[in-house]
């Protein structure tokens, strides 16, 4: 491999003090050696990933680590949301014992967002701490969830319930892994990339729309740019609330309807994408009916999110009280207070606020929404 | 319950910016609403104790809190370090989440250092953390579980691999709840005070040497003082390296020996405290065979530890290679790196420091200090 194989096109900062670290984005980064040269010495590397992405690029970042660690290990976890438990998480760990690895190992997610907030859950709690990297294969992954520290696994009674705000050294956004992306992925992948127009920049909303088919065409540097523009914009709301406790809640546009059709049809039915575009569909409707936005907003978003290959009707969780059912699993989400749903709800083009709804408002909006 | 019945005889303070808290220590504490009259408010509080200490004092510390929270739930694990493992974590986020409890919810830790150490990491993963109060009911984890954030459960493989550094809002050391406290857990405590002495403080351990009857007996002003000094001594190490990136460390003194025998007679044959006191003895004989204490530190030391009614031999952990089965479990302790165990040492009396040892020098040790 050669230095100017590298080819980083873009790095954007997250900027948290003593634990800040860069997003390289560009091709061919995965498996070059410059892109870990600066990442701490270590006796032991694991690769984390699954049973789908592991034959297309375990082997390639395994050689390009070799470099830097004696001694690179791996284990391979059983693909998909539903395997986001305990049980799962358990295989890295006992990976981790069985090779004796020390609490400098690095550990790296080589995968989807289920692999990224695995591998940083483990890596927040193994020996209370060790350091990991993302390496994300997917374009959710690459926009959002490897992006900003949230880690975690699902309780059978709610998503993302356990877990730690443990941040990465690096994530390394390798633009050509996208190629082997399936369809349906990169429909996923998209909707994360729309909610940032809505909550923040109307200006890159615009652009979306513009660029769409290229991005569904897989064309690189449209790609590209919606990856930067996507992390730019994470990284500048995770810079001021790393845990949460006000402006990141609005990251979460889109995600309190889409966590409970997710969990409603049981994991693994719908991707997560997919909840957060029907989700944010939704969203958008409950803005209209608070009287926040247009509705030619909500016709915008719905169409966009439907041009993207995303579901814009949410589907039947319950044949007697369907929106009982959406109302009980929403308030088990992460933002209620005191059995109080809060949702994120667009306060005009390009700025979200989070906010609570009368239930019969909100009831409205699951009947009118739900194919 | 009236005001004046409340009787903190000290205070002490964890200094870590924002995640500074106090230690507050005295008689009538636990059932008292003002001892926790500063506590965040929130819709729901959360009791954690295990089958010996709830009967005991779950009721007056519900009592308490019903004072100040509207819900106060109480979950029961079963009690023991053979059950500080995942399936009782699970009980806690169970308990949570069946409740619909939200991320302001405040967890109280009411038990020993298993329970602590337990609530501490479930507190450290629900929706990514929430507020944990601890309220220790063993001299043991009033002198040094309950103290610094250190929480962890478990695995096979080995002991408090797998946790969180997360600093609870505040301490209350009941000198009351000793009362209850049998004979053989009273001495484990005493084992984790013994240790601040060598380590930090030589006139501490000439106080404890004149004063381990009185403590013994249970005197209230002999056990004061003992958990106050610890409690000091602690929260200076604690707070110079929160996460034991170095200083730190000091305070596993006798803690590789000890690990060792715990989880090599399986956890639970030898109370934590047990196993430290005997692993404080082996770690001073391999401090002197290094050259860095005298035979009359190490004669001292291990009379201290008897009187405390500690074990000072160890058990045999195999019969064909006693000091192997040793040396195997403790190169995974924490401490190890690239396989190199790493011991705290007596380098002079009232000073630690953390090094390695050669195997063989360590097979004398074992060889010379198990019966």
């Amino acid at each position: 491999m050669q230095a100017n194989s590298h080819s980083a096109v873009a790095q954007v900062s997250i900027d948290l003090a003593e634990r800040s670290y860069p997003i390289v984005i560009g091709a061919r980064l995965l498996g070059d050696p410059l892109t870990y040269q600066h990442l701490p010495r270590a006796a032991c590397a694991l690769v984390v990933s699954n049973s789908t992405v592991a034959p297309l690029y375990a082997a390639q970042l395994t050689q390009a680590l070799q470099a830097r660690y004696d001694k690179v290990l791996s284990v391979t976890l059983p693909d998909g949301e539903a395997h986001k438990d305990w049980p799962t998480l358990q295989l890295i760990f006992d990976a981790l014992l069985e090779n004796g690895c020390d609490r400098k190992t690095v550990l790296f997610a080589l995968g989807g967002g289920v692999v990224g907030d695995m591998t940083g859950f483990a890596a927040a709690s193994y020996m209370r701490g060790v350091p990991f990297v993302q390496v994300p294969t997917t374009l959710l992954a690459q926009v959002d969830s490897s992006v900003g520290g949230k880690t975690a696994i699902n309780h059978p009674l709610g998503k993302n319930m356990i877990g730690a705000f443990y941040q990465p050294l690096q994530v390394v956004c390798d633009l050509d892994v996208l190629k082997t992306l399936p369809p349906r992925e990169l429909s996923a992948g998209l909707a994360e990339v729309i909610k940032y127009g809505p909550i923040a920049d109307m200006a890159f909303l615009d652009w979306i729309d513009a660029n769409l088919d290229a991005m569904l065409a897989k064309e690189p540097a449209a790609l590209a740019h919606a990856i930067q523009r996507s992390c730019e914009i994470k990284a500048w709301v995770v810079g001021q609330d790393e845990r949460e406790s006000g402006l990141r809640a609005i990251l979460n546009f889109g995600h309190t309807f889409g966590h409970a059709i997710e969990s409603g049809l049981g994991y693994g039915q719908w991707l997560h994408g997919e909840g957060v575009g029907c989700g944010m569909v939704m969203a958008a409707h409950l803005s209209q009916r608070l009287g926040l936005v247009e509705p030619t907003f909500v016709e915008r978003l719905t169409r966009l999110v439907r041009r993207a290959g995303l579901p814009v009707k949410g589907p039947q969780l319950s044949s007697t009280d369907n929106a009982g059912r959406y109302l009980a699993l929403m308030r088990i989400d992460k933002k209620s207070e005191a059995g109080e749903i809060r949702f994120v709800v667009i306060d005009g083009p390009g700025k979200a606020t989070v906010r609570s709804a009368p239930d019969a408002l909100v009831r409205e909006v699951i009947n009118a929404c739900c194919a």
